[in-house]
């Protein structure tokens, strides 16, 4: 957000690509705005460690030089990555608690505390010459959260009294009817499966979970069982927690995963990642019998701790048909919780609306349905609808004493990154690849003596990725050889003449046979 | 199934590929287990008209003549679309009624009804010389269908007299506790939303859901609404439905959707395909405003009165993200009702084993999931592990009067149909799709004069769907060139080494420096 020459920014996150986006490992946002106002822009203040809001994190620093300012906790889990990414970079975190109130040019930040499903979360209260600009960030509200630190509900009413002219929502679950279940409400329901488990118990969950994974040691030690780790993030991140008391690990509980073998499986149990059907995690291979250091069996149950996000739900479920497959028994829904979400329900969405009192209302966390939804909310609470603004990437909403309206639009969008790490894969290369993933390729090689203007050799096809019927690629040589040995010799020199007609009478000839339209690249060789 | 020498088929379905299977449309099953015996199959007996349970007739329908048996109802449904893709095939229909004995070969088929999101729904009892062998088909019991036909459960518990070898039993809705709700059930929801409404209704189902599209209607009659179709084959199950008298439209309520503009935002329903979210769909299409007929406006309340199928989430979240961007309400979750589900919840499934009593048990309809589940199930119902089987594709079960086991595997498995509607599409041509569809493809022409055994003119590279950095092509070319050059006449003569150095060159080159791994295509162009 920006006031004059003052810009801060809530957050820098990453989202996943959408099926079409074929090749694309990841989504960031387009930070050409930040990059021309680069001398402006203060600080980025990370309300949590998630990916959603930290991921964007290095493709950000890449192009402009700016302070993170995040807590203890969130810089201990993002800087081993961040340098991973940028090994040459000066990272200039600056470290806050809750209460805080930390100057940027003429505006100022206050990050205040508030539950969510990782530790150490803050809500962001930036105050500003006409009011009070209050981000949520990703919030609940937990009156038993595991490491007792409750959310700074009087903070937020004290907010609202001192006067905030809009709230940024979270409004993620504004489906959800009534207030959300506490984290510790998980601790029953993961008792419960721990009790009727007669193998190892198995538990996947988020890999920032700290809290989840606490109550899993808790429950392990105190049922007798050991508690191992399996994939890489997870085991950091545990480490990291336990090295700076956000977790504690009731002593003897954890082992390595080699020692594991050393005890009766009703005396194991096993963290894992994988609770989104990656292909490349712990679980996914697990479940496929190739993962070396830990086979299913028999007798074991895997506790599915986690929500599926949506577009992963196929290849979760396969995942857990492989396991039951297998012979290991999953618990992925239970009457009592083993999974509970972080983010706010109905009662707990308007409880914040209720502190703080802001005079304009705008939920950014979420769908276009969510926000639509939360409309309906703020409405029954009494809110016109010209107080509730419905943002948009790149739409800049303008407010100031006495009037609030959405501005023109400045650069935004989204920026594709492949496993080259290099973004901005265009549409150009996506359309390519939507359309050789759909039908394949047909390469269709011209070599011409230019000298002479006549075919040096015959025209070659190749296909991959093509599925026609036999005889096919046979006819199109046909038809492609009459057609140029009709040229005349000028008509032949012509390159970009012979591209075309070329693929042109690919595409027809293949389109009305099979109904298939597979890329047709012409290739003129000149000898 | 078969005994000696008869074979009956149970239904013919078809399948969704999974994200892999790039340009796949279905998946249908491996005949060759029929084909290798077809002179046995005494016929295919449909249980109902989902796409699940007939939708691979046609492709079997190539491959040996058979007659069809199934209803009025189903024969109805079906018959345009196969004659559409069998167009010079004689159809062999025999109609049959619930109840019904049908000699096939030693062996008879009994239809028995039994009720299901879909008119004239029928279990599948065959009598063999060990015992009857009764497949569920896909069921729920309804004891208020919209239709008034009752599943004939009398009938179920006589065949349980009888004697019952196996039940193969649908195990789709086995997480579910107690009874599911009546397909009745959702008119309530219906008149609740429909009552809400200010402007126009719109309801999304699946095509096939006559009983949904039925109560619809009535309730749209109820409140003054009249009802349009957008969508070819929900309009052509209606028309045969209501030709057949299988839906009873009050009068004056179905008018076409061009006269729909004379009538009021509030006296307007309108009833659209496009629940999973397809591309082409008429309702994605009219999320997008790419829809000539029917533009989606502030004030219309959409209903999305069906359930996503596993893997169609992402897409149908964002037909319904857009629809609010337009200012249209979407109800797809509400207290009361707006869908049921058409297959029965655990009090059901153990309804069903208690009125046929069966010795054996498979659930056969269901991922590996259900099927463990339903296990369970049996397990608390007194059956031992070894009277309930896992059924696997292509391995059968051998039973006579004293025992069962799974025999030795026949052939079996997926076949993939792509746009060409030949099916067949190989396991290679998929992984060539899918490696280009991550990385791209980088052709690399090698023009060779073979009778002097050197270069003819200069390599040339060509990449679609290739993000590389600027210069990578170049670099790839350098080394390329050196390397032909550097060889002899003869091993340039070489063209399978040609391509193996080339294409290993410009792997390993673009991996190194890019971490993506194209597919490389070297083409030798002798002349």
């Amino acid at each position: 957000m920006r006031e004059g020459d003052d810009i801060v920014v809530i957050d820098c996150g990453l989202s996943f690509p959408t099926e079409e986006m074929l090749g694309i490992d990841i989504v960031v946002p387009d930070f050409t705005y930040l990059v021309q106002n680069k001398e402006k822009v203060r600080g980025v203040f990370l309300t949590h460690a998630h990916e959603d809001h930290v991921g964007g994190l290095p493709y950000l620093l890449r192009e402009i030089d700016v302070p993170i300012y995040c807590t203890e906790f969130t810089q201990a889990l993002i800087r081993q990555r961040l340098e991973e990414k940028l090994p040459h970079k000066q990272l200039d975190f600056r470290i806050f608690k809750p209460g805080d109130i930390i100057e940027a040019g003429k505006l100022s930040v206050e990050p205040v505390r508030v539950t969510h499903s990782i530790p150490e979360n803050c809500s962001m209260a930036i105050r500003t010459t006409h009011g009070i600009v209050l981000f949520t960030g990703d919030f609940k509200f937990d009156f038993t959260p595991v490491d007792g630190k409750l959310a700074n509900i009087t903070r937020f009413g004290e907010l609202g009294r001192e006067g905030v002219l809009i709230l940024l929502s979270d409004s993620t679950n504004v489906e959800r009817p009534g207030w959300g279940p506490s984290e510790r409400a998980v601790s029953e329901g993961l008792r419960k499966v721990f009790g009727e488990a007669e193998g190892r118990v198995l538990l996947t969950t988020f890999a920032s979970n700290i809290h989840r994974m606490q109550q899993v040691y808790e429950i392990a030690a105190e049922m007798g069982r050991k508690v191992a780790v399996v994939g890489r993030r997870m085991e950091q991140n545990l480490d990291t927690c336990e090295r700076l008391g956000y977790v504690r690990i009731p002593k003897g509980t954890r082992i390595r995963l080699d020692e594991a073998r050393q005890y009766p499986d009703n005396k194991l149990a096993i963290l894992t990642t994988g609770s989104q059907g990656e292909p490349m995690s712990a679980l996914v291979q697990m479940s496929k019998g190739e993962y070396g250091r830990l086979q299913i069996k028999a007798g074991d149950t895997l506790i599915y701790s986690a929500r599926p996000i949506p577009g992963n739900e196929a290849a979760i479920w396969r995942t857990i048909n492989r396991l039951f497959d297998q012979g290991c028994r999953v618990v992925y829904e239970s009457p009592t919780p083993i999974h509970v979400s972080g983010h706010a329900y109905q009662e707990e969405l308007k409880m914040m609306i209720n502190l703080t009192r802001p005079y304009y209302l705008a939920p950014v966390h979420g769908e276009p349905r969510h926000q639509h939804l939360y409309q309906e909310i703020a409405r029954n609470m009494g809110y016109p609808d010209h107080r509730v603004f419905t943002m948009k990437d790149g739409i800049p909403l303008m407010m100031d004493d006495t009037s609030a309206h959405q501005g023109e639009a400045v650069p935004a969008g989204r920026v594709l990154v492949d496993s080259s790490g290099t973004p901005g894969v265009t549409d150009d290369v996506l359309r390519d690849r939507n359309n050789i993933a759909k039908d394949g390729i047909v390469v269709v090689t011209v070599p011409i003596d230019m000298t002479k203007g006549v075919l040096a050799s015959d025209p070659a096809f190749q296909a991959r990725g093509f599925h026609g019927p036999e005889g096919i690629l046979d006819a199109a040589y046909d038809v492609v050889y009459d057609g140029l040995t009709s040229l005349s010799r000028d008509e032949l020199r012509d390159t970009n003449r012979v591209k075309h007609d070329v693929s042109d009478t690919v595409r027809k000839l293949v389109q009305k046979r099979t109904n298939l339209r597979p890329l047709v690249l012409p290739i003129i060789v000149e000898v």
